[in-house]
C-alpha cells in the first residue's frame, strides 16, 4: 500500500459513507413528511439492506488495515487527514465490535420501535412500547460492554453524543444548576407577579405563521438556496451535506411561539452545518462535532438571542403586521415577558428556559438507572411521575404527557438528553466571549444577525468535527467549560423579568 | 453452488437492487418536491456513488455465474424464479456491456442535464442544453452498439421501454393512426361547430382543487394508506414498492382540468403498481412490465374513462360543489364537450386525445433521425418547427413551447415517447375486452370504479413483469395487439362529439 493509494481509499470510503447517510436521510425525511401512513414495512426492508451494506463496507479487515497503515504514517498526513483517521478509528472501534447480525437486528428494532412509539404516544399506551424499550436498553447495555467493558455503560452511552462526557462531570454540572434553578423557581412561584401570556393563545392561522418562518430565516441570514423548511410532527434538522440542509417545524394555530422557537432552534442547528468548511465535505468531519455543541448553537439562537428583549423588539412589528387582531393591545415588552414566562410544566419541549434543565435531570437520572439495571422498564411511568413531582412539583396525568413524550429512546438514543442542558450552558459561555468582540444587542437591533453568525462560523462552525467538544469550547472561549456563565445568565435574566432584587 | 444457496443469492441480489432503487427514488422525489434550489451538486455526488455501487453489485462475474447456474437448473425453478432469472439476464446482458466508468459518467451527465434543461426551458435557451443533449444522444448510440451491434440503434432504444418493439411495427402503427386521425382533425376544423370551453379558464383556487384530487383518488379506489399525492412541476408516478406509491400533480389556477387529468392519469399508473402480486415484492418482477403497458393503464383511466360522458356525469356534482361560481350555468354535458375539445396545439401534455398521437409522431421521427445521425442537435429547433407545422399545422413561437417542452431527453430517455401512443392504443383494445365482462358505464355511474380496477388487477396488474408486453395483451384480450380498436374508438367518439355524420 502506498500513501497515495491509502489516501485515495480513505477518501472513497468516506464518500461512500456520506452517500449512504444521504440516502437513508432522504428516506427518513420522506417518512416523516409525506410518506403515506402504511409504508413503514417496505422502508424497514430498504433501511435494513442499506445498513447491512454500510456495515460490511466499513467494519471489515481491509478498513482496519487501511486505518492502521495511515496511523503508522501519521507524519505524512495533513492535520485534517489525521483527524479523519482518528474519528474513523473511533467509529471502527465501536461498530466493528458489534456482531453484524446484532447490528442489523438493532437497526430493524429501531425502525419498528419508532412506529410503535408513535402509536403508543397517540394512544397513551406505554405497555405496547415497553417490550421495544426493554430490547433497546438491553442492546445499549450490551453494546456498551462491547465498546468498553471497563467503563460504566452509561458513560459509554454519553460518549456517543458528547465525546469525553462522564456521569462524574454531569453530576457536578447538574448539582450546580439545581442550586441556582430550584430556589429561583420557588421565588418566582411565591414572590413574583405572574406574567400574562393569554394573548398567545388566540387563533393564529398557519398560512401567516409560514410567512413568519420565512421572515425568521431571513433575519437569521439562513441561505434558503441551501436550506429548506418542512413540516413534521416533531421539528428537527437534517443535512445531506453542507449545501443541503433542511429544518422542520410544526404549526400550532393556538400558539405562534411554538413554531417560532422551533424555527429559531432548528435554524441554529442549520447555521452550524451550513457553516462547516468546504474542505471537510464528504468526509467524516463534515458535521457538527457533538450533540452538546450542536445544542449550544440551537439554544444560543432560541434562548439567548431569540428570547432577548432586543430580538423581540426587532421582530415584533412583523408579528403585528401578520397578526394585527390577535396582538391588538400587546406591545413588544409584553410579548417579551410572555415568551419568558417561567412555570413548571409537563412537556420538555414546551418548557421555559429556566425549568427546562429540570426536565433533563429527570431523564438523566432515569437513564442512569436503566443502564445500571436499577429500574425495570415497566416501572418507568411510576418513576417518571415521582421524579416530575420531586423536581417540578407537577402531577403527570398520563404517559402521553409523561414517559412517552420524547422520541429519543424509541430511536435508540440513550445518553442524548444531557446534551440539551450542556448545550444551554455552553451557549451562555460562548455568548459571554462573543460580547468581547460584538455589541450583540446593537447587532440584533440592526435586523441582520450576519455578524453574529460569522463570528460563530469563524470560531465554531468551520471546524466541523475537527475538534472534540472540550476543545471547541477551549478554542472558542480561551478557557475550559464553566457552567457559572449559564447560572449567572439565568439568575440575572429571570430576576429582572420577575422583578426580584 | 447448491440450488438452495443460488436461490438465496438470487433473492439477496434482487433485495439489494430494490433497496438501491428505493434510495435513489427517495432522493429523486425529494429533489423535485422540497429540495432547496442549489442542492444538485451534492445529490449528484451521492447518486454517482450509489450508481457505481449498484453497478459493481450487479455487473460482475459472480452474478454472471449465478444466472448461468440457475439457467442450467431451470427445471428446478418455479415459473416466477425462472422469469426473475430471465429478466435479470436481460439487464445483465445490457449493463455489463457498458464499461463502468462510462456508466457512472452517464449517470452524472443525466443528473447535470436535467438541471440544465430545467433552466433552459425556463429561459427559452436551447443553446445551453444542446451540448448535453449531444452527449446524451451519443451515449445512447454508443450503448445501443454495446447492447446489440447487429440491431438498428433506435430499435435497441425502443426495446428499453417496450420489449419487442421495432421501428417496423411502429411505422405500420403510426401510418394506420395517421389515416384515421388526420382526416378527422381536418373535418373537425372545417365542418364542425367549435366547442366552448371558456368557462374552464376562470379562477379555480388551488385549495379546492386539492380537495378535488382527494375526491378523484377516492372514486378511483386508490388506497391512500399506500399512495400519497404531491405537487411537482411535472406530474409523475414513483413507487418504492407495491405498498408505497406516490403520484404528483401540478395545479393551474386558470384551468382545473389540467390537474384533474394529471391525477387520473398518474392514478392509473399508481393502480397498476398497487395491484402487482405480493409474491413479486422485492424482485425484478415487482413493476409494471413496460412503459407501453404502463401508459395503457394511465391513459385508460385518463381518456377512455376520465373523458367519458358517464364519468363526467359522476364527478360533475362534486365540481359544482367546489366551484359553484366558476361553473354557474354549465352542465355536465357542456363540461364533457369542453374536456374533449379537439384542437391542434403546441404542448404534448396539454393535447387532446385525438391530436395527441401526432405530437408523438413528431418526436418519433426526430428520435429516429437523431439515432441515425441524420440530424444535428443544433438543427432540432428548426426540424421541430417544421414537423409541428406539417403534422399539426401550428407555428412554434419559441423552444420553451417547442423542442424544450419535454423532460425525457434530458433524463436520457430516447425511445420512450412511442409508448404513449402505443399505450393509448392498447387501452382501447383492453377496454373492448373488458366490456364482455363489465357494464362499464353502469359501473362508472355507480360511483365506485373498484370492479374495473379489480378486472384490471386480475388480468394485468398482478402479473407485474411476469409477462412481456405482447403477452400481456394476448393474455388479457385473447388476441394480439390490434390498433383498429383504437382508431375505431377515436372515430366513433369524436364523430359523435362533433356531430359529424
Amino acid at each position: 500500500m502506498t500513501i497515495e493509494s491509502a489516501l485515495q481509499q480513505l477518501k472513497d470510503l468516506q464518500m461512500k459513507l456520506c452517500a449512504f447517510s444521504h440516502a437513508t436521510g432522504a428516506i427518513y425525511l420522506d417518512s416523516v413528511t409525506v410518506a403515506p401512513e402504511d409504508t413503514a414495512a417496505g422502508r424497514g426492508e430498504t433501511l435494513g439492506v442499506l445498513s447491512k451494506l454500510s456495515y460490511e463496507m466499513f467494519a471489515n479487515e481491509e478498513v482496519a488495515k487501511l486505518l492502521a497503515f495511515l496511523r503508522e504514517n501519521a507524519d505524512k498526513l495533513t492535520r485534517q487527514q489525521a483527524r479523519e483517521v482518528e474519528m474513523l478509528q473511533r467509529d471502527y472501534d465501536e461498530i466493528s465490535k458489534i456482531p453484524q447480525d446484532e447490528y442489523v437486528q438493532y437497526r430493524k428494532l429501531i425502525n419498528d420501535a419508532q412506529s410503535v412509539w408513535h402509536k403508543a404516544k397517540r394512544d397513551n399506551d406505554f405497555a405496547s412500547f415497553a417490550p421495544y424499550l426493554e430490547k433497546i436498553v438491553e442492546a445499549n447495555r450490551r453494546f456498551a460492554g462491547y465498546f468498553n467493558k471497563n467503563e460504566h455503560p452509561y458513560n459509554v452511552c454519553l460518549n456517543q453524543y458528547e465525546y469525553g462526557l462522564t456521569m462524574e462531570k454531569l453530576d457536578i454540572f447538574f448539582d450546580k444548576l439545581k442550586q441556582t434553578i430550584v430556589p429561583l423557581i420557588r421565588r418566582i412561584q411565591t414572590e413574583a407577579k405572574q406574567i400574562d401570556d393569554s394573548f398567545l393563545h388566540g387563533h393564529y392561522p398557519v398560512e401567516a405563521q409560514r410567512k413568519f418562518s420565512d421572515y425568521l430565516m431571513e433575519v437569521m441570514s439562513i441561505d434558503r438556496k441551501h436550506c429548506g423548511i418542512g413540516e413534521t410532527e416533531h421539528p428537527f434538522t437534517i443535512h445531506f451535506n453542507k449545501y443541503d440542509v433542511r429544518i422542520t417545524t410544526k404549526y400550532h394555530e393556538d400558539d405562534p411561539t411554538k413554531s417560532m422557537y422551533s424555527v429559531i432552534h432548528e435554524g441554529g442547528h442549520a447555521l452550524y452545518e451550513l457553516g462547516t468548511a468546504d474542505e471537510l465535505m464528504y468526509t467524516r468531519l463534515a458535521n457538527g462535532t457533538s450533540m452538546g455543541i450542536h445544542e449550544s448553537q440551537s439554544r444560543l439562537f432560541e434562548n439567548i438571542i431569540g428570547r432577548s428583549e432586543s430580538f423581540i423588539n426587532l421582530i415584533f412589528p412583523k408579528l403585528q403586521e401578520l397578526f394585527p387582531e390577535q396582538l391588538a393591545g400587546v406591545d413588544a415588552h409584553k410579548f417579551y415577558l410572555a415568551v419568558n414566562k417561567s412555570e413548571p410544566s409537563l412537556i420538555r419541549i414546551e418548557a421555559d428556559e429556566l425549568t427546562y434543565c429540570l426536565h433533563i435531570m429527570v431523564r438523566y437520572e432515569i437513564e442512569k438507572m436503566l443502564m445500571e439495571d436499577k429500574v425495570k422498564v415497566s416501572e418507568l411511568p411510576a418513576v417518571w411521575a415521582a421524579k416530575m413531582k420531586e423536581y417540578l412539583g407537577v402531577d403527570v396525568p398520563d404517559d402521553t404527557r409523561g414517559v412517552l413524550q420524547d422520541s429519543h429512546w424509541s430511536g435508540g438514543s440513550i445518553g442524548y438528553f444531557p446534551s440539551y442542558a450542556l448545550g444551554s450552558a455552553y451557549s451562555a459561555q460562548i455568548v459571554d466571549r462573543m460580547r468581547q468582540d460584538i455589541d450583540i444587542e446593537a447587532t440584533i437591533a440592526s435586523g441582520n444577525l450576519r455578524p453574529i453568525v460569522e463570528w460563530l462560523e469563524e470560531r465554531i462552525y468551520r471546524f466541523g468535527s475537527m475538534l472534540d467538544p472540550d476543545d471547541v469550547i477551549m478554542n472558542c472561549c480561551g478557557e475550559p467549560f464553566d457552567p457559572t456563565y449559564f447560572t449567572e445568565y439565568l439568575s440575572a435574566k429571570f430576576k429582572a423579568i420577575y422583578d426580584l432584587d
